[in-house]
């Protein structure tokens, strides 16, 4: 099993030095013994700078165009605003890395193809960044489905529910709360219960006025028909005022199996006005923080080891296509069959 | 406060001594210091012979027209079969008989209004048995929102699974999942977040065969929107194979409240196989022995303290609504207004 | 397995209308089918009066000798004070009644020894009120034990705190701390884990110095050794500002089983402050009712069906045995074996 | 706040790399920004070796005189066998060091305060290794108490159960339970609750008989009594199936506050047969893996700021007094006060 080439390094080069590439970084120089951040780069070459001194990486690139250029460089880790992604993508692959690309491809499904038919004639390996697939909780419900032990699959619920709010800067380029929140929603539904056929979304926008103003929704419940014939609920709200609420559940013929927030400590106050305890882990940074870990790992083991991604790139074009009939349900009212999205 | 009228006792008669039946006959034996039970029939003569022995009741009635005809009785208890609920909440009205009919009123909206109006012109009282109101979790869910602990309600889940299908051929007759089960989800969503406007329902049949056989639908996954902005969703299954999972959940711009299930003992036993506890209360008549209660105490009081009853007519024909409109969603896999219904 | 005698009603006389006798009366009147309670008796005969009244009770005696004069009645409920245990039994069992006596039977180990003497001269039946016994949670951690689910035991912890002191009148005639509230947990360790050896009491008073004034501890940490080798540790206080604390833990060498506070409702609330419950059922009446219920069953089932009593004489002295030694403990700083207790 | 000398870097030397000392090296590698692995030794070298590679640690000494000597290095971290911490320690001091040193400093007293004595003399810092002050949750049972929130201390519960017994080898060396393992249970009750002042030992032999023969007990029940007059119990068992368990208790005059096991997902799965979750995380290493690196960190801070050692070397010394207070209480039976322990 353990070869020659299972026990090499894979030099790594990164772009986009944001809050998740510097996780990103962090977990290179840090967890990977198997790979090595040689450069990185970012439009703040600034930010750039200071990540890379943190993280002991010796090379600061100017740009994107410097990495793929750099022959030493296997992989590239694309963290950059999503409009770079498709150009970056198709560059890297043009010049024979593999890469590793945050979710989302795009939000244009003809850009995300062009991207996809570059990186398979280019025989390079593209992984997209869903990291949730990696996250223990989500590894488990998934195993509680492999091996039987709910049996045949009949229902998923996924509820999501952010703490506050994005920008509403943000808000009016992220293509809105099917495709920056739910997208995430859409792909653990996959990764658990399979393809999706059809899509009903109900939304509103509870939350707050601005956002629907900005042509939003901040609040949804979203029924999914699965080509096995099971049935999913998401459930996604801008603002739990209580803290970052991530709990799934898949129910079957045998049983069921759900998981739970995650905490900052496991202690129990009572007093006599409650039996109380502190508020979840804030954010995703902090409850996902292992996941962001894992899939990089997985990254690093698949060209270790040359077998294909676990998350490709035909799964980061899939949760694209439900966003876009979730899109069209709510503003239609009804339920859109995945086979009319083109 | 107390009145003369208050110490006084309701003396009642009883038809129909199935499950419910016999459960309310003890109740009113046993729990109810205000009521009597003075007399009770069934079409089962024998049962009605044991029931009545078993609980001290003094007469066993031939049928249901001896019940109202006997002037001492105050008012009558309704847990005969649905296609009797009509016929008998009219017999009972005409005889200036108070009301407390189990629910449905009945499947055909025409019917009920028919009922409905007897009952308003006899001036009678009508209370119809969504004994879930009385719950002692979905009493707490529902002082979450009216408190405003939770704030504005924006979402609201039931997950409500049986551990058993029915027999298919109650099935056959009893109108389906959406009129027999989720009826009383129907009634707690209301009750909890107000009138629904819209339903869309999406299901299948994935626990038997034999249920689709027989015309129904096993396994459903219902969208509500309400008439104040807020989305909900309720789930239901027949099946649930470790027992009765009855889950309810309130989101506002506030916080959120959620009930959990209910067990027999707070036991967990750790070994080196699992961290374990015993399954839940198996059905409705153990989970909920304590809300069949409260609602029957609640009917009494209302008759002594001549208040208007708790659940009204009214709150007995609107989920028959939106169990109408759920069902042409799902045939017609469409959202339904519940102005559709006439 | 039914007999004819199986059918038969056993005809009751109870003497103490108090929290408990009350309970019990009631138990009788609305729950057990086998019993009747034919008469009932008080020094406050207001009290009884009004109890008789509320239950149905035909008859209310002005003293007790008039309960064991009265040859319908077969066995007697002994409620009242503890100081009347002891001439209430020997009155009783000198008439032939079976007996179902409240804890603890007396303080004073010769008082007790005498009346179980008469008891087994007069070869009626005596079962002791330990009604915790009977609770479905301590069912369940017996049932671990005596099913081999934990194996061998190894260590008991009893958490057993109380909502709010007792009367400072009630503290100086209960013989306090370790006589009227450690009793239970004394007979409880018994139950779970049988004949205790050795016993060493950590006391204080940290609650309320009146209680020390009063002579007496409000908390304990007391250390069990049993005849099995085992190890136990029960703590007690007076007052948890939270309410009624009962944690019970059995631990072997093939795993563990614990149980948890009981509450109204499972609802758990999430605001920007905390994720909370309310408190839990507030003192032994609430937490304890069903188990009240049941051993009042177990007593009637016991005459019905001509079996030993499940709490006996012998069980109702242990408990002030092991009390006896704890006192002593305290007071001298010493472990003390019961065998050194005449 | 920031000085100069506050963003300045540690160098550090570690002698030892079994499990602890490996993970401290990895902590200074990939966890301290402010401090710098420079040396490490290990009496078998080629572990060294693979440890100081996998680091990037420089160098590898062959001895722990040569880290000492090394002028360049401002602290050492003692992770070698106990039976060396005292002459490290002092070899240390002597040469100027700042020590962090792994706990216990050594089971004999006058050992332990020659070294203390050296050190005081050196003036330089040392710090004792017990990591548990620095979980999250007992950090929170902490503020509980400090801030407040549960009135005036108690009761405190400990309750420390080991998944496996260590090799018999080591429990011959160790100074048995009350040494290797219940002096962690020791620290984090006076860090807790303050100073002691009485200790009672139940204890026994009722894992494995060979836990005996080699003269230790695997089971006890440990009654403390502190300064401030609470009470605190500790439990321990060398065995106990289901994995590492480790729950703690604090209880006072406002409330109490409670922890609970870790686990490595939330994930519950509901079946026919139960309601079940995985084993808690296996033992110490898994459990407070973020104790060890966060006591680390704070040992380099009190470097860096040049502020008193958050762990003493009294601290260090207590435990090790109440080990030997429990150990004559368990031969002699008896509570043993600390004033009897020179």
């Amino acid at each position: 099993m353990t070869s020659h080439s299972d026990s090499r390094t894979v030099r790594l080069g990164l772009v986009g030095v944001g809050r998740i590439g510097r996780l990103h970084a962090q977990t290179v120089a840090r967890q990977l013994k198997q790979a090595e951040l040689v450069a990185l780069t970012d439009i703040d070459q600034n930010s750039a700078q200071q990540v890379a001194r943190e993280f002991g990486v010796p090379k600061v690139a100017t740009k994107f165009q410097e990495l793929v250029a750099d022959p030493s460089i296997e992989a590239v880790v694309i963290c950059s605003a999503t409009n770079t992604h498709v150009p970056f993508i198709i560059e890297a692959a043009q010049h024979g890395k593999h890469i590793f690309c945050e979710k989302p491809i795009a939000a244009d499904l003809s850009e995300i193809d062009k991207a996809l038919s570059v990186v398979e004639k280019a025989g390079v390996k593209l992984m997209i960044g869903f990291n949730r697939r990696f996250d223990a909780d989500i590894q488990r419900l998934k195993k509680a489905i492999d091996s039987g032990e709910i049996g045949t699959p009949h229902m998923l619920r996924l509820v999501s529910r952010d703490p506050a709010p994005p920008p509403i800067e943000y808000i009016k380029v992220s293509g809105g709360l099917f495709f920056d929140m739910t997208i995430h929603d859409f792909d653990v539904s996959r990764f658990l219960f399979g393809d999706v056929v059809e899509v009903y979304a109900a939304a509103g926008v509870l939350v707050d006025p601005a956002i629907g103003a900005a042509g939003d929704v901040d609040t949804a419940m979203i029924t999914l028909k699965f080509a096995n014939g099971a049935i999913g609920s998401i459930e996604n709200s801008r603002r739990a005022v209580y803290g970052y609420d991530q709990r799934f559940e898949v129910f079957g013929s045998k049983g069921s199996a759900a998981s739970a927030n995650h905490y900052a400590n496991t202690v129990t106050v009572s007093t006599n006005q409650s039996i109380a305890r502190d508020l979840p882990l804030y954010f995703f940074l902090e409850r996902y923080t292992g996941s962001y870990q894992a899939e990089l790992g997985a990254f690093v083991r698949c060209l270790v080891e040359d077998t294909p991604p676990p998350v490709t790139g035909l799964d980061g074009r899939a949760p694209v296509v439900i966003a876009q009939a979730a899109l069209i349900s709510y503003k239609e009212n009804r339920p859109v069959r995945l086979s009319e999205i083109k």
